[in-house]
């Protein structure tokens, strides 16, 4: 395709999303679960082709020299498979978010008003090459009422349109149109430009991935974005922290995972504790092989580590490095996430009252955690079914976004004749 | 000003609401109510320098030679000053919405998950020259513990300063920072330029003015904005309606205010019950002075009314004029509305319950009513005590906008020491 026939498939895809999107939102309940549950056991039952389709990524990723890490993500292993059935069956079994009614009251003219609950409609997934989110992303889009255009990464295209075909005919089985589902059928990059300045046929953009796509999604979009570009979390250990606690939750909030956007990046603590704190934790975290790297009190504590510089406080590791600092106490905790958070997922350790409610209340993250690891920032964890994304947003939808931060609500007003007078 | 400094105050403006915007969060609901009390009183004592500043202004409005409908509105009566001091008692009434925790559950990890309702951060309201939206917008944005840049009307700038100044004394007589509440003090239209560039500094945008206003805060911002740019309205009359209660409604929805954003602008009666509810409908609105444009059906049934042309199902007349459409049934009525509606306000009119369930369901505006005149969209109406704008936009907030969509939702989580396994 050349750049113009690209725009111009791109409309068409946007077309018969806005489209399908009014069938959608008025779909039942039951016939969106058909559609997901058949779409299931299409995966299933083509999990051989499926593989196939993506041997074919892999090899030309492997001669392209892609690295290890991306091709394990591009990856359909039979387990991976498996799990994109079980995935679509898990939103099934949710509860369908569209058309609840809320708070209808009376007013004194004599109406009833109260909310209904809504689809937003047509919703752009721009993600990177891990195929199983075509799948995730298709189901939760659908489940929610909302027609979806799906857009992976280029070295995906065969493994993606291989689960859309799944999808497809789910879709079909459900009688309802295969427009409601569309992976974008091109490796242009073009795509992507024209996808997000799409307002008349695209509601909202989700990117999912590495903050290079997230930074062009945000400079390029004339679309509502939700999404989330840093995940620098805190977790502040105050001088009334139970230290067992501390200690199991600053170590887990670091070393359970330390690619992820809601591992701890730094560690903070007050004074008065740090000396009791700090060199049993050093020890647990250079065994795990995490390298530490603190400002000058902590340095005085713990001897032999790196001296933390000024970049470090805003950094997000994304590895097993971590960031310490000792503070006075709880204001200048609360200051430092201020000035160096990314709103994402911050925590307290303490066992004061006043701190903790002190520390919900004016940390202005997505989540906020008393006596919690950091990484429990998540749609399952937080029981939300699954999660499309987190959002650091302020507007919409903060945190793990779910089913119901693919919906908005509207006005519905019940009357029986009523005028203003 | 030069055009660099009006950038720096403006930045200057931005970097003080951000400051202030925390200690809004943080306030508590007696001392921002105890703001909103002393800025009404002083509204009262100051009564006639607000009433001499605004002379002011109308004075200089008469030499540009401003017209008659906006000196009105550039007026400030006695009567004015009053609404406008009783307006700020009226939000302290309302409930505070900050801090509401809501929905906090147990996961089988142990952890306890919910919401906490938080304010957004920093407000910019764009407007025109009513000086009383500067009390109105200030004291909605404050209550729901967001700092606020208010630009007004370069018409109405010695008006609004004199309004602020009885604002910053409530601020001060309850401890709060003055910054809390900033009126721009210059008429350089650069200013709205900066403010809506300031992403850094602000986190919402709410134009609230004409088409002409809103359109080029919708192309310059990169902000998110809360707006509606059109208010076309339907009211639907279906062949199961009440016709009584019809011809209350749709004369209603038309004639109550004819340059509001709610009144109705096109009629829609399905073909059954045209010949019936149509002859009189027309002579009520012809006793009234609305000029008719009908479809052919329409014109048949009626005579002498002025044919609608294609152009007439897209205007919003903001004026006694009204567009009737004969349509077959209900699918058409939504089709209809889905093509030339402004997903705004629109009502179905019907006794039947299958038609009235499908209506509220498949129409997509942000207020969407069954037996009840599309006048009653409104923040006051609908129970929300107040109303910042109305917003046709899917995402955050859709309707009219209150407190609450001046806020969103954090999650906070409530541990006991809980790490991820």
């Amino acid at each position: 395709m050349n750049s113009q026939s690209v725009e111009q498939y791109m409309a068409q895809l946007g077309q018969q999303a806005r489209q399908a999107s009014r069938l959608a939102a008025a779909a039942q309940s039951g016939v969106k679960n058909c559609a997901l549950l058949e779409a299931a056991v299409a995966i299933e039952d083509q999990a051989s082709e499926v593989a196939q389709e993506n041997s074919r990524d892999l090899d030309a990723g492997r001669t392209a020299g892609l690295d290890a890490a991306l091709l394990d993500r591009l990856e359909l292993t039979a387990d991976r498979i498996t799990a994109m059935a079980e995935g679509l069956r898990q939103v099934a079994a949710l509860p369908d978010p569209v058309g609840e009614i809320t708070n209808m009251s009376f007013r004194p003219s004599g109406i009833q008003v109260g909310h209904m609950r809504v689809p937003l409609g047509v919703i752009g997934i721009i993600y990177e090459s891990r195929p199983n989110v075509t799948a995730d992303a298709a189901a939760l889009c659908l489940k929610s009422g909302n027609a979806s255009i799906l857009r992976g990464g280029s070295e995906a295209l065969h493994s993606n349109i291989a689960v859309a075909n799944c999808i497809a005919q789910g879709l079909r089985a459900a009688g309802l149109p295969e427009t409601l589902v569309q992976v974008v059928n091109t490796a242009d990059r073009a795509a992507v430009g024209k996808l997000l300045k799409m307002p008349e046929y695209v509601d909202v953009i989700i990117p999912r991935g590495g903050k290079g796509l997230i930074e062009r999604v945000m400079q390029e979009s004339s679309i509502p974005v939700i999404k989330h570009l840093h995940g620098v979390c805190h977790v502040y250990i105050d001088e009334q922290a139970d230290l067992e606690k501390a200690n199991a939750i600053a170590y887990n909030a670091k070393t359970h995972r330390y690619g992820v956007c809601n591992a701890m990046e730094t560690l903070l603590v007050a004074e008065p504790v740090a000396s009791r704190v700090l060199p049993e934790l050093a020890k647990r975290y250079s065994a795990a092989g995490v390298e530490l790297r603190g400002c000058e009190r902590t340095c005085a504590i713990l001897g032999d580590i790196t001296a933390a510089t000024a970049a470090d406080w805003d950094e997000e590791y994304l590895a097993p490095i971590l960031a310490i600092r000792v503070v006075d106490g709880i204001e200048q905790a609360i200051q430092h996430i201020e000035q160096h958070g990314s709103q994402h997922t911050d925590a307290i350790v303490t066992e004061d009252y006043g701190k903790a409610r002190k520390f919900l209340r004016e940390v202005d993250s997505s989540s906020v955690m008393v006596n919690a690891s950091t990484r429990f920032a998540d749609g399952f964890e937080y029981g939300l079914g699954a999660e499309i994304g987190i959002s650091t947003d302020k507007l919409h939808v903060r945190g793990p976004v779910g089913l119901e931060g693919l919906t908005s609500q509207k006005f519905i007003v019940l009357g029986d004749g009523h005028i203003r007078e």
